[in-house]
Order: C-alpha cells, then structure tokens, then sequence
C-alpha cells in the first residue's frame, strides 16, 4: 500500500449553522420535533428564518465537523463538499482552510445557494436542525479527487449524505475507489429519522463488507438494529463491521473493534450550552486517535474530550485547543 | 410637540461582525493596534480574512448593537444603515428585525457588498477590528425617512459613521430634521482613532449645541478635550451637552446631567470573554432607562448590566435576557 497524504477524508454536506435560541412553546408551534434534522425546502426555509430569533453564523456540517476536529487534533484531515460561489460558501471554504483541513472541491453555480441549517437551541441545550441543502445536495461524482480518496488513510461519510441522490452516488462511488485502494471506509449513522428512510442501504453497506468503522448513538443502533435492547442492538451489529463506536450521551462511549470491547465514561462539562456537534466532534476524536496509533480505549476518551468541548458553547466547531485539553487528559 | 413612535432611531454602520481569536503575536505580525478599529478596503479584507482563524458571523455595528440593546430591553428601537442585497445584508436585516428593531432602510446594489468587521479577540478579551464598510459608507440622504426620525424621541449617532463623506452628509441632515421636530439627538464618540480623525467636526457639533446627549469613553473624552487628566476632561465637556455619559471599564461609569452627577460601579462578571460591544451595550442601557423615565443613577446601571452581558460571550449583541437581568437587579 502506497503512502498516505491524508489520515481522514471526509465527504459530507457543506453547510453553513445559523443557530437561534428558542423555547419549547416556539418548536411545538412549528411543529418541530426536538433533537431532530429535517430536511426543508427553500420556501420552508425564508417561513421559518423569519420567525426565528437573531441568529449566530457557524461553519457546520456533520462531515465538516468531523474534518475541523481531526484538524484540530493533530491529524491530517481533508474534506470533500459542495458549496455555492456566495457568501456563505466563502465563509464555509475559509472556516474549514483556517482549521488546516484541505478543501478543494471548487464552489460551483448551479443557481442555488450554499446549505444552511437553522439551528433551534432549546435551554436545556438540544438543538433541532432544520437544513435546507442547497447546492451540497448537487455534489456531482465528478467533484472527486481519485488520487485524494487513494491517498486518504481513511474515508468518512455522513449518512445525512444519503437523503439526496447526487452526492449519495458520489459516495458510492468514493467507497468503490476507496476499497480498491485499502484503505478503510467509515460511516456515521448520523440521525434516527434518517435511518429511518434508509435502513434498508444502510444494513446493505454493512452486510457487503463496504464498511471498516460505524459510528452510531444509542438511539441510532438501536434504529439499525430494528431493538428496543441496547445490548441486543450492540450484538446485532459488532459482528458486522471491524470497528463499531456507539455514544451514548452522559452515559458515556463504548467501541468494539475485532471482538474486543472498550468502554469510557462521559467527561465532565461545566455546562452544556449546545450539542449540536457532540457526535461529529466524538468521531473526530476517535478517528485522530487511532490516526496516532493510540489504544482503542484512549481513541474513546479523545473523542469525549473532542465531544466535551464542543457542547460548552454554541456551534459545532472546537474553539478551544482540542491538543492542550488531550494532552492534559492523557499526557 | 407629537407623540412617538419610536423611543430611540439609531443610524449607524450595518456591519457584520466576523470573529475569531488570535494572539498578541498575529497582532504584531499583521501590524494591528490592539483595541483599536481601523478602516480596510476589499483588497485587505481579503489578505486578513486569508489569515484568520476559522471565525462566527454575527450581525453588528455599533449603532445597531445598540438598538438591538434598546428593544432586547423593552424599549422601541429603529434603526437606519444600508446594507446590499446579498447574504450578510439578509443576515443583518433578519437579526435586528427579529430583535424587534424596526428596520426598514432598503438594502441597495450599489455594486459593493454589506460590509463586515473582522474582529480579532486576544486572549485578555480585547478586540481589534479590521472593518471593511462596503455599502454601510454609501447610506445616502435620501434613504432617510423624515416622518421615521420627527417620530422618534431621541436620534442616536455613531462617530465611525462621520468616517465616509456619504452617511456623514445623511447624518447631518437626520440631526437638523430631529432638531427641528424637537426631538433628542444623542452620539457617542466611537473610537479614539475616529476622534484624532475629526476632532474639529465633533467638537463643532457640541459648540453649536446640535447634541443633547454625548457618549464615551475615558480615553475617548481625554481625547476629546485634548488633556491626559479625566476630571479635566469631564470639565471641559460636561458643560456643552445636557447629558455627558462616561463609561471607565472596570472602573464603573459617571453621568452628568444638567450639573447633576451620578456614578455606579461596574457590574460584576464571571469571565470576560470578548470586550467587542461593551460600549454600545452601555448606551443601550442608559438610552432604555432615560425612555422608561429611570434615574440618571439607575438608567447606568441599566447601561452596566446590558455591557456586564454583552462582555461575557463572543459577538456584541445580547444572548441573555436583559429584561430580566434589569428586573433583578433594580427589581
């Protein structure tokens, strides 16, 4: 196998977070289900920004979270995305370059704007998405890089890149050249709902050895696994994929990877402002930590401590140094 | 004299504000003066945007902070300043408007987009802000709505407004038509850089007893009267205006009105996180207590709490409910 220029190459929605405060009244008023992504059309989109309350402005993305996190570790990350030649598309290209991941799928005019997700943050710090998809729903095939994909030790997908069919046909296609050349494939379930509309690719992703690593939440593998029963679910799917990491909130992580099992506690927060970006930031630790080369159970406490950060405030992009705050908690 | 529509019109740069962090050394390194705002043209934004740090867009400018202030108070704020027909423009229009701002200048392609402030926070909170004006310097006169200015108790000024010839002109024209309805006309001095730049103009306003309210802050008025001693400072000022507002960071803040003087202490804060807003939060503050018929002693501790807020988080608009944080402090 040839050398590698990148540790991790993650494709997903380039999307640029708009996040407001709410209160529960105003989510059941829009009818709105807490916690959740869904997908909104333009129209949906200018209705609801105008009810919303004065927003912050954040670079975003499940994938591109992941990408800014591992950058932010250390590891050498790379991101494969879709944006607009506007503002936002501008904004998404200096956030991710400025973080030190390479980001060279060019901006393309196909007469719609960069994605944006309104972002509800209730007081009790969970966040309900609300993504309009714009031009990152377009990512053609042809946005590839084969000799980037080869290069990547890994490769990350987002299974929210899986609603639309452009880019899912991308990722296909990213997987295809991925596999062919070693390296591993990793995926992250991303939503419940989204699992929801897509078991039936997801399972078969699994059942065709085309995945290495599988990221998921309690709610999530428990959705895949069609159980009720945690453990039941974590049975159903270790077997399938080498290397399974399933959060499971304050309860903690566990991993299982070639049958064995590691198993961290949540690290601690003062207070939990946001946690849009828990998951993204928990993946972005692990996969810099096995990039390292650390042991399984330390790759999980990296991923906390990712995570930990960056549900103290408001957005999905570290704002701390992610390397001083691991260095402390594993030297 | 009529009733109002409006307790406080702010006209003012619409700005978005793009924060990130950075150290003394990248200050050192691009030439920066710390706490200090500077003019840039499209050519430098670029070079300094290349340069910093992955950053948060929220809506700003100096005025329309303050009028957020004003209505995020309960008070009724307006505001004036033009932004294009792009992005940031639809930002900044959707954040003012859903703070309760009436805003109804029309965004206008006059092939420049709105403006952004690159803001850059060093690790002790203090600001540096790189501010490229775009369509904010080309407010004309004839945006200005006569009935919207002789309906509003008080006109609010910023002195970076003086900097571009065009809104200068419009800003001179808002002050002789709410002069003429006998209306209020409040200013605050914006920056000492911005003094040094029109001493002689700002002074002027004040000798020709065109202001009734004057804002600043402790370096601003030293500079000002042209001495390094505060109390001479205040001296030579206090008489030319009918309501000097003073503020002294950590130090508290001092009013004098019509020879009656008022002094309060700073608010405490937990962490001062990004200074970027603390003066215009101030105005706000005092501005909303004069509107509810306050003291002058209590309309600075309403100045002291929306700044105390606007200190502890990124961006310069309020996060917290500041209706209930007056409430419990002057019940």
């Amino acid at each position: 196998m040839t050398e590698t220029r990148l540790d991790v190459l993650c494709i997903g929605n380039a999307i640029v977070d708009i996040i407001a405060d709410c209160d529960d009244a105003f989510l059941e008023r829009e009818g709105l289900t807490k916690g959740m992504m869904r997908l909104i059309d333009a129209e949906e989109a200018v209705r609801l920004y105008d009810h919303m309350g004065p927003a912050r402005e954040v670079s975003g993305g499940s994938a591109g979270n992941t990408a800014a996190g591992i950058a932010a570790l250390g590891a050498r990350a790379g991101f494969i995305g879709q944006v607009a030649p506007d503002q936002l598309g501008e904004f998404y290209r200096h956030d991710l370059t400025a973080t030190g991941v390479e980001f060279t799928t060019p901006a393309t005019d196909f007469g719609v704007p960069t994605a944006r997700s309104m972002i509800l943050v209730t007081p009790d710090a969970h966040r309900t998405m609300n993504t309009f998809l714009g031009a990152a729903q377009l990512l053609p095939a042809s946005a590839l890089d084969a000799a980037q994909i080869e290069g990547a030790a890994t490769l990350y997908l987002e299974g929210y890149l899986w609603d639309p069919e452009t880019p899912r046909y991308a990722m296909v296609k990213a997987i295809d050249i991925a596999r062919r050349a070693g390296r591993k494939v990793a995926f992250t379930l991303s939503d419940t709902f989204c699992i929801d509309r897509h078991r039936g690719g997801f399972n078969q992703l699994l059942d065709d050895g085309r995945l290495d690593i599988l990221f998921a939440n309690e709610a999530e593998i428990k959705m895949l696994a069609g159980t009720d029963d945690f453990e039941a679910a974590m049975a159903a799917t270790q077997g399938r994929v080498q290397t399974l990491v399933v959060t499971r909130s304050e309860l903690g992580a566990i991993a299982v990877q070639d049958g064995a099992r590691a198993e961290v506690p949540a690290e601690p927060v003062c207070k939990v402002v946001d946690t849009t970006g828990a998951g993204d930031l928990f993946a972005a630790g692990f996969l810099a930590g096995q990039a390292q080369g650390r042991s399984l159970e330390d790759s999980l406490v990296m991923g906390a401590v990712a995570a930990a950060e960056v549900i103290s405030h408001y957005g999905a992009r570290p704002e701390t140094d992610l390397k001083a705050l691991v260095a402390r908690r594993l030297g």
